[in-house]
């Protein structure tokens, strides 16, 4: 029964939330500079003061009730065609406003994209390790989800399990680069192979398979490289984003799906996201937002921060003796357990007040998320308990 | 299946829209001036000045990150409690920020309600006329709309027909007063019928029945008179809010569901309802405006402005000869079609440039909606052609 279900999803304690409300007992306790909380997901850095004053200028300027009015359901077209042109820029794409959808942000981009083109009993591919909520979105669209592991050391894709995992009832596979949690970010080498066994699978199974990119940490990738925008490599894709990250606004819920155009039916998968977005009580992605857009399209927070983070996090601990993805993107480091039961490391980390978050719930065991989204003061406080932690595995 | 449900959502016209795009055209045509477009319920009187003045003050001192941050998924706890103390001081309720879960807006409210509530195959009671959307919502939760009447003159509930319709498979009434598109309000003695005609059901069938109450004109009321607060009356009621009209911010989608703490299960309605937004892809509403909702849980836009509109039309309309439900709320004024057939009353009207309603897709013939949230000059313009098109019907 649907109504089960939903009271189960309520009720479920995520293991994040949990240590996220133990962390916040324990600095009440030992006082918050001494508990090393890197279990959420959350942007540290402010939105840029240009974005404030800019949100502040629109406020005093324009009337409220276009403000603050109904756009299109597709969303304000002026912010669909700075998406597009930008895009357009970058890419090398040729994007119009009509291949743009905008939503109540990436949750929102995967449950809409998911509604449209997952049919009941149908399967969607992820790769693991994967953002939980994957698994609670394709199955709201009546879907199964299907893993295909990504493995150690660069966490690029498997492609001989895909070629195993694939389909006649594949109806779609979803990428998320850079990744949350490992923060590996794919290369082109691995779009462009991912590209040719999706066409041979289509060709093979007869049916449509898509491709769904949920990027919402497109911008933040650390080492100067070109990011391989999927539209170019592979034509029944569609992109979800997001300014979640990027310009911090996560409660904001602002995001888009852009439907590729290269793909020869895109009208018909545009309709079924109208429709998805309709069905599911979206009606507009939240108007002043949208009215941001063109003022906003090019800037980002200073992700400058991030890189300095990570590159603390990332040498320290590996100067340690742990071994982890080397973290190209997002703002997550994604440790090797240094014993089997990850949910054990995590414990003895406690002891040492380090709040990290074992792999099981992202699809992989013998794993730990570090976020470091945090400021630098506590990661540098923090190194002395992981050192601690370090000698009790290697001495 | 669910992919072709999608596509089909996404491609039917809607009548209100078609009718607002033959609007613009023929703004375009003949100059705005000339054209008396009713077709579309957005407010017309701004968000008040202090609104936002309050809106870029909270901007620009307080910190970003908490601003734009992810609040907790049921929505920030200053904002709940602020609601529940403003609704126990007006209904001499007894609710607390647990009993709230803010939304994205109104059709947001009732998609996770209905998800929540609603079980494959059961069936949700609509009073008509009612909002379209209703029918699509329900049948999203997997359920089955079954429409009772409302009737000339005073558009209250016909009982009689109502419990006929009950059954075994009834989950959940949905009742919104005032209504979209009749502008009628259910009565205290219409709430307490109701419940007792509920209670008795509940009784008979051995299961909950819900009572689902869409209140985004609550504020919209010109005849001072008590609201009757649903959760006064039955205990198995949930509360569907929108600040989108009460406060002109339809765009912006905030708005909460109220689960009712007279319900023995009210933790379990509760835990479906965070299931639901969760598995719907909301993740939390917009979160400066949810920051905003204690500085304006006591404002509304200037509602006097609608009420002058409402006396002009219907006191017009009316004398030269047109039948109306009083409309004691909301700003929709329900006109009898003189002719059985309301689209070719429509289409007469469109003769004089007056673009109106038939009221078919709101699950009732033989009447027109006309919006009066438009500006006051618009309708004083409008009377000549109302006149001309009365001729052609009663001389």
């Amino acid at each position: 029964m649907n109504t089960e279900r939903m009271k189960e999803l309520g009720k479920k304690r995520s293991v994040i939330r949990e240590l996220f409300e133990y962390g916040n007992k324990r600095k009440a306790e030992i006082g918050a500079e001494n508990v090393f909380d890197f279990s959420i997901g959350n942007p540290s850095v402010p939105a840029p003061a240009e974005f404030t004053e800019k949100l502040c200028r629109m406020l005093s300027e324009e009337n409220p009730l276009s403000l603050h009015g109904y756009t299109s359901a597709p969303g304000d077209l002026k912010a669909r065609n700075a998406i597009a042109t930008d895009l357009n820029e970058r890419f090398g794409t040729a994007f119009g406003a009509e291949h743009l959808y905008l939503t109540c942000g990436a949750a929102a981009s995967l449950t809409v994209s998911l509604s449209a083109l997952v049919g009941k009993g149908e399967e969607v591919i992820l790769f693991a390790p994967f953002f939980p909520e994957y698994t609670v979105f394709i199955e709201t669209a009546g879907g199964k989800a299907v893993t295909v592991p990504c493995e150690w050391p660069d966490f690029q894709i498997n492609f001989e399990k895909l070629e195993a995992a694939l389909s006649e009832k594949t109806a779609a596979v979803i990428i998320n680069s850079p990744n949350n949690p490992s923060g590996a970010v794919f290369s082109e080498e691995s779009i462009v192979k991912l590209s040719k066994i999706l066409r041979a699978a289509e060709e093979k199974f007869k049916r449509k398979i898509y491709l769904i990119s949920d990027e919402p940490y497109r911008e933040l990738i650390y080492d100067k490289k070109d990011y391989p925008f999927v539209t170019k490599y592979y034509k029944d894709s569609v992109v979800c984003y997001s300014w979640s990250k990027s310009l911090s606004l996560p409660g904001e819920r602002i995001g888009y799906i852009l439907v590729s155009p290269e793909n020869e039916d895109w009208r018909e998968v545009y309709a079924g996201i109208c429709g998805a977005g309709r069905a599911l009580g979206f009606v507009c992605a939240p108007s002043l937002f949208q009215h941001m857009i063109p003022e906003c399209i090019k800037m980002t927070s200073d992700i400058s921060v991030y890189k300095k983070n990570r590159d603390i996090l990332y040498d320290s601990l590996t100067e340690m003796g742990f071994e982890a993805v080397y973290p190209e993107g997002a703002f997550y480091l994604f440790l090797k357990s240094p014993e089997p039961d990850a949910n054990a490391f995590c414990e003895k980390a406690k002891k040492y007040e380090l709040l990290i978050v074992p792999s099981n719930d992202f699809g992989m065991t013998g794993f730990v998320r570090i976020s470091y989204c945090v400021l630098q003061k506590q990661i540098e406080r923090s190194l002395p308990s992981f050192k601690k932690l370090a000698e009790e595995y290697f001495k």
